[in-house]
């Protein structure tokens, strides 16, 4: 029989109507009519979902770009090639932990509970529950964490314990909190499929202000804290000493990559996008989730960016571009954690206060002479954990019904009359982070200490570590073949166009 | 009764054919099973529609990153963290009067015919004829006109005056041109739904040679006429005096970006991919044309860059990589009115004259000792203006009659056979933006001028605004801990590898 | 009658099932649902595909940003504008010539097995075997092979031998190739569909490791060796002396970017991703399968990285970071090729071999005194051989016969139990590349040398090609107006905030 989708002719199926003989053969045209529909469309939604969540993994990936572009641009020159290494580290050693054992970590199901324990390097993958797709997203938020903690200890680490860290937390530390706070078998999180919510709600870290930032901050927190501040960082009374970064162009550079990567970050958390909800109209669904995660995402960034620009204008006088970039960079680790289930409105005030959370951290960090040279402790794990406190204030009822499905009535934001439930799951998720990164990471660091292997001699975070480490230094603005000529070398940068420049300081044509 | 797209068997259905007592259930389920269909369908398309729409909105908002590179690399060090830092704020603060009124102004229909008046802080958002997508999307082009006239007054310009202008420009001044000519409402644009069309045509400017692009370029040609040229920038004699940007890498990093980001900001003014035409066959719908304008576009921007090239090589003698730069950004302002309306080959007469319409007005300005650093006006304005002529002369028959629908037969290029009427449409937006922006951002920089709030100090000036302003220059290449060291500081960045190389000037091991 | 997608109402069937006499209308209604229903579909079907497309062409794209800032920070300061001239120029020029011929050899079929014929300048195009999309991604592909070449010949080329080289590589020698391989119509390619295959089976060169990359390094082999190495690259004693690039930061954002844009490249090389396989479930169709090819690219550069690593450390004794960056893209250039038809534990062994073909051409080069300022002739031509060979050992029978229907068994990998017919067809593309380019390219270079065309003089090479041929240096990091002060000017680039730093060397408030 022709295939009724491609050639249904009237005058195929008229005769099939004619009387009772022919009903099966109607009946078998118009069901084989629906099931090629039905298969039609459920390849179309597997293309547009797919095609959705690897640009967004794309999109997440960049973010690491703008992690190397933002701590290169943050440190001296003299460490830049080595900083940004452990970037290209990050993403190269993760790609290969988290195939072979990271992922299963993460999201293998069913698990004990505590971690999992299938998909092993990928094997009898993929399946009904996860493609490629979803694998490379989540590699792409692993190598994130790694990146975030490599800041805090910038420019007075051994890269031997670059390395080491750096696998144990890909490779195990971060997995067993995404597994808890994300995988169906989690504990703690509110898209638990199986077993009882947390407090009836689970908490909700849609897209990781805590599985990705907060886990990220506090490794960097006790890495920095156990290495003890850089050479020069705070003068022997006490006063700070600002060690500025060498290049406000790359801050800047790296600070737009990482917003630009964010919009795979956030709107990509929900993983597809084609999915209808009824509730408002055919014209709204998941699709407008998406677009509506985009825009808090974009409002809490900007108005944590302007804040800090006033803020930081008042208390220090001038109007400063790199606080302006970390300004927006905790406003938008806040926002991730409640990006799909707050209204824009809200995502100003996540944001707004975001900025004085990393300002207060900031200014405590001075106090207590603690040197983090990106902020990512203050940064990723203050605004980190404002953002979880933030959702158990403001997350909407409708929108926590829309995303997280199952559960007719959820709690949902303190101020929003959702109850308390939520915010105390939030506070415990803040807890569980910092106590299980902290008897993880401390003792790593601790024993990577007292074994020698942490922090580089005096005289090599002097000469810095291109030089001791890395084969030289990163940038070489004077050319080897004109060393030998007259005057001060670096007037060679300075040229002028010989048409229409005058050459005031330097008439000799050749030089 | 079973769904009928998931589980139709002809079992089931086969009774209901046997006999009419059965015909009402059969009936019922064959619409059961379209309406199915029809819903899934229509969920896809949001889908699809709104995937295509926030990724192109993604790549809309890369291109302020590249503005921030082009204009840093295009300044003189000592200014880059300033102009850097209103690249930044154009984002953030764009996004948050764009949210709270900009948006409104735009699209907030129905209006009064001169501006928006609904949708405030996205109130009752989102709704059948608009999603969150939708507003990303046009929040990305709003940031983008400010952006363009920043270029035009760097290098003296008070930060609080930006800062002013800023915001009077992306909340009132750019929403309510983008009102006239893209809204259902406005009373200039081919795509008015509401009222007869100017001149029976309405002027086509698909993506925004003059929305976007002429509205920023006239913008910044005001303020730097009234602010004045740089010190420096014409000698007493009138001789003009080339102040070279500090970095070609920043500029070709912000050219590449914005040729990038403008991939989502030609194809992507579709708003929809997932729109059959019915002309060409089924394979030739709205994807087509998004595609074709992607392909008009590159060629535009091929072409102006390579004239360019050649052009300068005769004219000034040398091959310039940033005069191709301007002169591949000059063509791609041009293509965004017609991109989507014209062949590709009437692309490549686009770019062609477009490279020499940007040098033509760059002697202009020479001659009028009219200073602007990034060539803005020049480029937005002239070569936008020039675009939207073009429009008027090569838009195609069919391509405008499938990509405005509605009206049987739209006037086209004059070029083309379709007479002057879109032509004049085209010649008066000119006129109107022009003039709009005029008589608002004219009197607003001569009232800065006048309070004393435009232009920086000459001792500022020269000191260059990083220093005086924002907390410190950009770059410090040479580092702290060297200073005590012996010989020129800046032989430190010349170190090369110890193993394989010859170090003839500094034989010490540990300098 | 109403349309039964959007009105279908059992109230509206229910007569028409009521007797014989409105058999007919009942027939024409359920066929005209179905009608709608595929017309809806091919839409959508076309939207999601030429979305998927498009937005890989856009990546692709971006790869030219990132071949600009990695060879940019590969060369001396002195040549940087020259090389990244060159490759806004690949990107332009290539647009010009793909449009108006390059396209048409390449895949403007029927062709007469040599070359293809149609499609000159877009002529008669979108058609149903094309759209605008893939021009745009091809496209995307043949600028890429150019900027390969230029990296093997920077710092020593006069710009015309530029123009003239790279014209001829993308307008016809690299068009040639891709037919052979990638057309229906092509003598050599899998996908051939006119006619009998290449050992019965195709050469399988998924994404071009073939294609594109040894064709831009042999290219940029028979360039260089002709051309001959850098002043200062051997010392008379034959030793090596590295003359290192002027920006690690610049490195590695370019291979970032290259990263980043590889995710077009290869996964978007499957043209369409709504396509279902009915092999494993509904759930698995295309769409898995691309995802599986950005895992197989991740972790093949991922290994490569990190082989270097450790490989150059060994060899070495430091941790390099631009070496890694080579290798990382040494692995992605060679898993092009296999990408699709491999699983992911075999792109970890192709990772894993080219870091060591990379580092062992890379010694051979040196003993050969054959100098490659990007290694581009090791990196793309060697590892992309060697991708060519590892297809032929790894490629797994159920990926082959998924990717490349039609034929019922087709030959895959030796080491899969696939028998040796596809990997003589991948020796045969390699030896066919290898001759091609060579006898195209390799008397092209030898008549422009014997016309003085093709090497810059010695003392232009000393001076740097932006000084002499490109109207001045690329960076600016000292002003103009700073330099009657006193003391070394790089001193100004050193300058601290002024209210929480110290300034011992330059008391001097307003200097």
């Amino acid at each position: 029989m022709a295939d009724p989708l491609t050639s249904c002719t009237a005058t195929d199926l008229l005769p099939l109507f004619g009387g009772s003989a022919n009903a099966t053969a109607a009946a078998a045209f118009i069901c084989s009519g629906f099931a090629a529909v039905s298969d039609k469309l459920s390849s179309a939604t597997y293309a547009i979902d797919n095609t959705y969540l690897l640009f967004s993994a794309y999109l997440v990936f960049a973010m690491q770009l703008g992690f190397a572009m933002l701590c290169a641009g943050s440190v001296r020159a003299k460490n830049t090639m080595n900083i940004m290494l452990t970037n290209v580290l990050d993403a190269a050693a993760g790609g290969l932990s988290y195939y072979l054992f990271g992922f299963a970590f993460a999201f293998g199901g069913p698990s004990n509970g505590f971690i999992g324990k299938h998909f092993f390097g990928l094997k009898e993958f993929p399946s009904p529950t996860g493609d490629y797709s979803f694998f490379l997203y989540q590699w792409a938020f692993a190598i994130a964490a790694a990146g975030i903690t490599s800041g805090s200890i910038a420019e007075r680490t051994q890269f031997v314990s670059y390395l080491i860290y750096s696998s144990f937390l890909t490779g195990f530390v971060y997995p067993v909190v995404s597994h808890w706070f994300w995988s169906g078998d989690g504990w703690a999180g509110a898209a638990r499929t199986s077993g009882s919510l947390l407090f009836g709600s689970g908490a909700i870290d849609f897209a990781g202000s805590g599985v990705v930032h907060m886990v990220g901050g506090i490794a960097g927190l006790w890495g920095a804290y156990i290495e003890g501040p850089r050479i020069g960082r705070f003068a022997r009374s006490g006063r700070s000493v600002a060690l500025r970064g060498h290049s406000a162009s790359l801050v800047v550079l790296g600070s737009f990559l990482l917003w630009f990567g964010w919009y795979g970050f956030n709107p990509g958390s929900f993983l597809v996008i084609n999915k209808p909800y009824d509730t408002r109209g055919s014209y709204y669904g998941q699709w407008s989730a998406v677009g509506r995660t985009a825009v808090t995402t974009t409002l809490a960034g900007s108005t944590a960016a302007l804040t800090t620009l006033f803020g930081k204008r008042l208390l220090v006088g001038h109007w400063n571009v790199t606080d302006v970039c970390n300004g927006l960079l905790g406003g938008l680790a806040a926002i991730t954690s409640g990006c799909s289930v707050v209204e824009p409105w809200a995502a100003i005030i996540c944001g707004f206060i975001s900025a004085w959370v990393l300002i207060g951290f900031n200014i405590l960090a001075e106090k207590l002479e603690y040197d983090d040279p990106l902020e990512a402790a203050q940064l990723h794990g203050g605004c980190g954990a404002w953002g979880l406190l933030f959702t158990g204030l403001f997350a909407k009822k409708a929108y926590v019904n829309e995303v997280y499905q199952g559960l007719p009535d959820r709690p949902h934001g303190l101020l929003m009359g959702g109850g308390g439930k939520l915010l105390a799951a939030q506070i415990i998720q803040i807890l569980v982070i910092f106590g299980w990164v902290s008897v993880t990471m401390g003792p790593l660091f601790f024993a990577l200490k007292k074994l020698g292997l942490l922090r580089i001699s005096n005289e090599d975070e002097m000469a810095g570590m291109d030089m001791t480490s890395h084969g030289g230094m990163a940038y070489i603005y004077h050319d080897e073949d004109d060393e030998d000529s007259n005057g001060p070398p670096q007037f060679k940068l300075k040229r002028i166009e010989p048409t229409n420049s005058i050459t005031p300081e330097n008439p000799s044509p050749n030089v």
